[in-house]
């Protein structure tokens, strides 16, 4: 063991130690803490970041990783130690860039943008949120001048969420699903709608037991995860063998279930990171949009597919047999896989939601680049939506004030979910190489092969490689919207949809 | 502002908020966290307190505290200011004596103390336990060496859980405490044991009901305080409006009830803390000992008492009608207020739980003093149980492995639980002073004046004042252990404990 990276590494498991806690905080401020904690919670998450910044950043990381240059250059490049390394020589150099004052205004501008969003959607005034929307923009601009050496400003923002991809290369990607997904969408569109049993009601207790269940059968293991409760669902935890799952439960539909399995995703990824690689910057998730890969994987290509309703479907009615006794399974399955056009990103079926992205990410590119102004931010929101899904936006809550992202200071985030979608078929397609009777498997209740086989290729990986190299050695080429698109095509294209 | 004081204040925010998330991450890890997350829970834990004691053993805080003493002089004692300089001074002069290494190898060997101890207990093997004891011993003999100006090496384990208490103090106390209660169990014992409808059947989920029930009328607020189930009960929490309290339910019987009283006092005195102090090294109780006669107050002098059943009572017999319909009010009231030597301290009764203290405490000077050997401890402890309370001990379990707090390496703790008791009375007759129709208002439901009697007197003032001086400000003395006795007589003589 060189001496040099065994104290590098010890340095190293304090900053994750500080990350991990700080995302356990988290958790426990959306599940578990008395309202009345926020402002106490506030400082101590302000104060473990610091923290984890500062043991990060400081010179001594730096002099370590210079010292560690030439033993990199002895190790093998998949090796553990040389890609810790690797890896955190980039992040280093990419946070000693980011002023430790600008890194604080943009924290405080973060959390008082959120609190003006909430303040805003519910009068649903976008006026109202303007100026906290204002300084998150001008406080962005100031992080891109931190940087050089990119092709336009947007690849800064975007790098943040999905390390070495390009604007351009997301660019082409979405003008090429955008053009396949328009006449899609016009042709599913016309087709009878039959899905007014998934409106009624669902009793909250047995939407979350029969969550459990599936995401029992998935894999779900209570002496290493929770499931719990929040209104905006999403997967955090402290470490590998600590998962912890949330979701929302509405009355009046089964959202949930479909959540829930969209969760177990994320989860899932980072339970089966390596357990060499807890307590190193390369115990997690690579980005966003690989994750999103696994939660989609969960939600559409298992969790809408006929197999696993063929496997599932009894159960569902059992739970609730006033709304789904009567309904077949066919019928059931066309329902949840209906295609429509609708106002919300996060409640869009899988084919639209893409457009919900692709009108945001260029909608991101012209503020960063100036060519919309902020103030007209609603208005340019509510032709595009007419342009790309035909709807009308009735009101800023259900426009642009719907999600939170932005109010965060998170811009360049949204276009992950869309690159998740397209890697989550070209992944998809190569466990089916590996694993021909996988879906078969899923008539029977049986994951494992999948679960494993993500295990193997992905997950084990943590963030040792960048997304596309990860993609690469796994599938054997980078991002193609090909497979996603022949997919939905075949999904949802006219004539498809029967069981 | 002094500026210097600023920086410490920065500085020593930062130090309490590493504190706080520790907690909270007990807290966590006791109530919600999945097992297998137990091993990295450990070295996030380690992570924190490493962090935090770095942070405050500085010298960079020795520096700014000598910076400030001439500034200190200036100030009011009883400000903040004066306050946190003069309690800061004495924490860091404390920690600056103990070598890294030393703490790090007790932190480490009370972690595997606590393993062995489960394993002992569980096997019910003192003998498995004896080697991890040793160490903890020995380790705690290396802790006092690095002090002194001590009467006796064991005050200097007792200060780290009563700041200021010397054991000759601790010592007369008891003596007078144990002389009063032998032939007060005498007498008590006599008398017939009316009590077997406390055993039975009591469902969970109304225990818990109505254990909230109660707090609710005592204070408990939901929007700061959450109440959680856990094997070993605790208070904690994150902040002053983030109160967690814990306990523990068992169907064959009502300790959950009085459990959940006493946790409640713990938990009241850490939310009643002045919110100047929050963030600071003074926000919170400033000893177990004042903690205890907090929570037995609530427990005992409150939830042990005639007017308070006389309100209660009712919504007790509704929540478990098949054991408690028929018994009437007097008959409860004697039953759980029975006096009943038995083996195990945390279910003993308020008169006899002080002999179970006074063993330990005896023990333990024994033990830092050499007069016992470890070996023999299993065997002396029999001895002194059959003593003390006419008892004999069937085996390890029930005798000298009941407990963890020596396995954690906690020695000197135990004496501040009847510290708390004796202080209680004397807090409560100060109370009645003051709110002479106080106990009237319990037969109401009226529980304000007592929460903000103690509010006012003894929790806003944090860790300001030592625990004895404290005392002194509140009651206008110091511990005695007269008003204790004197209650104990008169609620537990001969003739006594009639409706």
């Amino acid at each position: 063991m060189n001496p040099t990276l065994d104290r590098l590494r010890t340095r190293l498991a304090q900053v994750v130690d500080l990350r991990r806690v700080n995302s356990l905080l988290f958790w426990d401020q959306q599940t578990m803490m008395p309202a009345a904690g926020a402002a106490a919670r506030g400082e101590h998450r302000a104060t473990l970041d610091r923290l984890a910044h500062e043991l990060f950043v400081a010179d001594e990381t730096g002099r370590m990783l210079d010292e560690l240059e030439s033993y990199a250059e002895t190790l093998d490049y998949d090796s553990d130690d040389a890609s810790l390394i690797r890896v955190v020589r980039a992040d280093y150099e990419k946070a000693r860039r980011v002023p430790a004052e600008l890194r604080a205004e943009m924290t405080r501008a973060a959390s008082e943008g959120l609190r003006a969003w909430m303040g805003a959607k519910a009068e649903s005034d976008f006026a109202a949120f303007l100026p906290a929307l204002e300084r998150n923009v001008e406080l962005r601009r100031r992080y891109i001048d931190c940087f050089d050496g990119y092709d336009e400003p947007y690849d800064v923002l975007l790098d943040d969420y999905e390390r070495g991809m390009k604007t351009a290369e997301v660019r082409a990607i979405f003008e090429e699903v955008k053009h396949a997904l328009v006449p899609l969408i016009r042709e599913a569109a016309d087709r009878d709608a039959d899905d007014d049993f998934l409106r009624g009601s669902f009793p909250v207790e047995r939407q979350e037991a029969i969550g459990r269940e599936v995401i029992e059968a998935f894999g779900f293991r209570p002496d290493s995860w929770r499931l719990d409760h929040t209104p905006h669902p999403f997967a955090g935890g402290a470490a590998i063998d600590d998962i912890r799952i949330t979701t929302h439960y509405r009355e009046r539909d089964l959202d949930s279930f479909f959540a829930t399995m969209h969760e177990y995703g994320h989860g899932l990824y980072e339970h089966q990171v390596a357990r060499e690689l807890e307590r190193t910057p390369l115990g997690s998730g690579v980005s966003l949009g690989v994750h999103e890969s696994q939660s989609r994987m969960w939600e559409n290509l298992v969790g809408r597919s006929l197999p696993f309703w063929r496997f599932f479907y009894g159960r569902l009615q059992a739970a609730f047999p006033e709304q789904l006794g009567d309904v077949e399974l066919e019928r059931f399955y066309r329902a949840v896989n209906r295609v429509h056009p609708s106002l919300i990103r996060i409640h869009a079926d899988e084919v639209t939601y893409n457009l919900h992205i692709i009108l945001r990410f260029e909608l991101e590119q012209d503020i960063v680049n100036g060519r919309v102004e902020l103030r007209d931010l609603a208005q340019v929101w509510g032709e595009r939506m007419d342009e790309y899904l035909g709807l009308e936006v009735p009101d800023d809550a259900r426009g642009v004030l719907q999600d939170m992202h932005w109010a965060g200071g998170q811009i360049g985030y949204f276009s992950t979910y869309s690159l998740g979608n397209v890697m989550s078929v070209q992944i998809w397609e190569r466990v089916l190489e590996d694993v021909p009777d996988l879906v078969e498997g899923f008539e029977r209740g049986e994951f494992a092969p999948l679960r494993e086989w993500l295990g193997e290729n992905l997950h084990r990986h943590g963030r040792k490689y960048r997304p596309q190299e990860l993609l690469e050695r796994a599938v054997g080429r980078t991002i193609d919207p090909a497979p996603y698109l022949r997919y939905l095509r075949e999904k949802h294209g006219t004539g498809a949809l029967t069981a």
